[in-house]
């Protein structure tokens, strides 16, 4: 059932690389799915160096194969336009393709949503209590415990924070906070990988050394992993972070590594794959991937921007939309 | 003139891996250069499966060609020694050696010393002061502001903050202390590389993403990089730590990064090269470099320990003592 529907394609920020990169992939025929774009037609044309058929529809029902599929909110126009600038704008319109193809995904007119990427401080000029694409996403849901996965060829991570500051990421490193990222992560990682291995990482240097360097390992992390142990789940830890990477990926010992802080799981992955990473959201009930980068502003509509992130990112989604239409027939 | 002193190696935690990666090293001859090891015969002969032959001496002075020079302060016996095990007495034991070994660096006896782990819980048990290696060297020689260099074949890295809580390295980047590790690092990275490019990392994600996430980047490091960029000191930054990590390894636009904590340099650090890495000491009065890895409990005593870290160490002591020896010669 749903690998008949399209895929919603959110365009992001248009004073980034998101329309640019959609456009490539879409006109390199890399893109082997039905997609129907949540974005403005107006901005999609300023990027159409490669003469893309746009098709304007109003609803995913209206999908025809052929040409670019495209709703659009009519929010900006092409004079609004200009790579590389931080744009309000452009920066509020990103967020209502969010919501538009969020909302289609509950309604079930789409079998996945996957995003480009936005920008967090032109969206904040209109809107100052966004946060992040995730927790947008997880707003319109009504769910609060959402968080995204990253993969990559070599590495799988989740975090217990993101976007915040690290003074409030350590805050944040509560005990009921790691056992709903621990469940999260086994659910997901449980259904990609059979007999999984995951190992969760401490939040200080060498996981705090028996309390030498903070005792949020003794305090928060293990009881959680205590508690996650005693629920089944196969997650072991807390170990130092620095070794751990280094098991992990060179030496296979897992097979994804539970973080504590946004840039524990996004320094060693960018560095072992900048443009093939996938942001997986988990806790919500609909499936939506992302790209693994930014709007990239400081080569935004020079077309050198690479489309790999979301090429991976449209194949996870329909592995994923796959996995759920088995569920569906199942019950 | 220095390079006809002998070399000072410390023996590091008896328990763990020091001794025997030492008596492999010199057993199969990777050590090209003389070498006087501050450590206990005890130890030694524990792990002495090689059968080295080991020559007591009292002073540095004492040197002999031939055997494994040792300056032992026999506080240690055989029935001491239990490999893997956390052991007060041999983390004590360690922390004499160091002491002895600084003492001789500071005295001109030695060319360089070379240190091989310490355990800072076993330490701990008889000086809960002790936080490490490089804090304790710096006591020696009566200064404050010193900091580890850690290199590899692919990234040289600097800390503006290291064995501490990640609590306390937020308080810890402070704009005096991160001019200080600029200085440093722009002073030694210069010795080394010809027309350095130096990148500074943030401590936030994105780098605060002007203040989102963060106001440390606005107050504390963009001040410190503005000031040293008037010193002119080859530095730029704050930049997004995971961007940043990408563009120096695999895009080798910059030769060294200056982190905020511990783990932000360690974790790609190791992952890049988990054997090899080298850290040296900087702001010391004396030249001291250490192997980039712990006392690996886990598999101390069973001969499987890899000696590439300490190799690489003793190399760039050499290295440095030459380049010191070029700079006596001149005055």
């Amino acid at each position: 059932m749903h690998l008949t529907l399209p895929f919603g394609v959110t365009l992001g920020d248009s004073s980034g690389v998101g329309p640019e990169i959609l456009l490539q992939a879409f006109h390199s025929q890399e893109i082997q799915h039905p997609i129907v774009v949540y974005g403005d037609l107006a901005a999609l044309a300023f990027y159409n160096k490669q003469q893309v058929p746009l098709h304007p529809i109003t609803t995913p029902a209206d999908y025809t194969p052929g040409p670019l599929n495209v709703i659009s909110p009519s929010l900006l126009e092409r004079s609004d336009i200009t790579p590389g600038q931080l744009n309000a704008k452009s920066g509020h319109a990103a967020r209502e393709y969010v919501i538009a193809a969020a909302k289609a995904a509950l309604a079930g007119e789409i079998a996945a949503m996957v995003t480009l990427p936005m920008n967090k401080e032109a969206t904040q000029k209109t809107d100052p209590h966004f946060v992040g694409h995730t927790e947008l996403i997880g707003a319109v849901c009504g769910v609060d415990d959402v968080t995204i996965m990253l993969a990559s060829d070599q590495l799988i991570v989740t975090h217990v924070t993101t976007h915040c500051s690290l003074l409030e990421a350590i805050a944040r490193t509560k005990r009921p906070r790691i056992q709903t990222i621990l469940q999260l992560t086994s659910d997901a990682v449980s259904k990609l990988i059979p007999n999984p291995r995951i190992a969760v990482a401490g939040l200080n240097p060498h996981a705090g050394e028996h309390g030498l360097f903070g005792r949020e390992e003794i305090d928060e992390i293990e009881p959680a992993i205590a508690w996650a142990k005693q629920q089944g789940m196969p997650v072991e830890g807390p170990f130092p972070p620095d070794t751990l990477f280094y098991l992990a990926v060179r030496r296979k010992r897992f097979d994804a590594i539970v973080c504590m802080y946004h840039d524990q799981g996004h320094v060693p992955l960018k560095l072992l794959d900048f443009e093939g990473g996938v942001n997986i959201a988990l806790g919500l009930p609909i499936i939506r991937t992302s790209v693994d980068h930014g709007t990239a502003f400081d080569i935004a509509g020079q077309g050198i921007a690479q489309s790999g992130s979301f090429i991976k990112a449209l194949e996870f989604a329909v592995r994923m939309a796959s996995v759920q239409k088995d569920i569906d027939n199942v019950h």
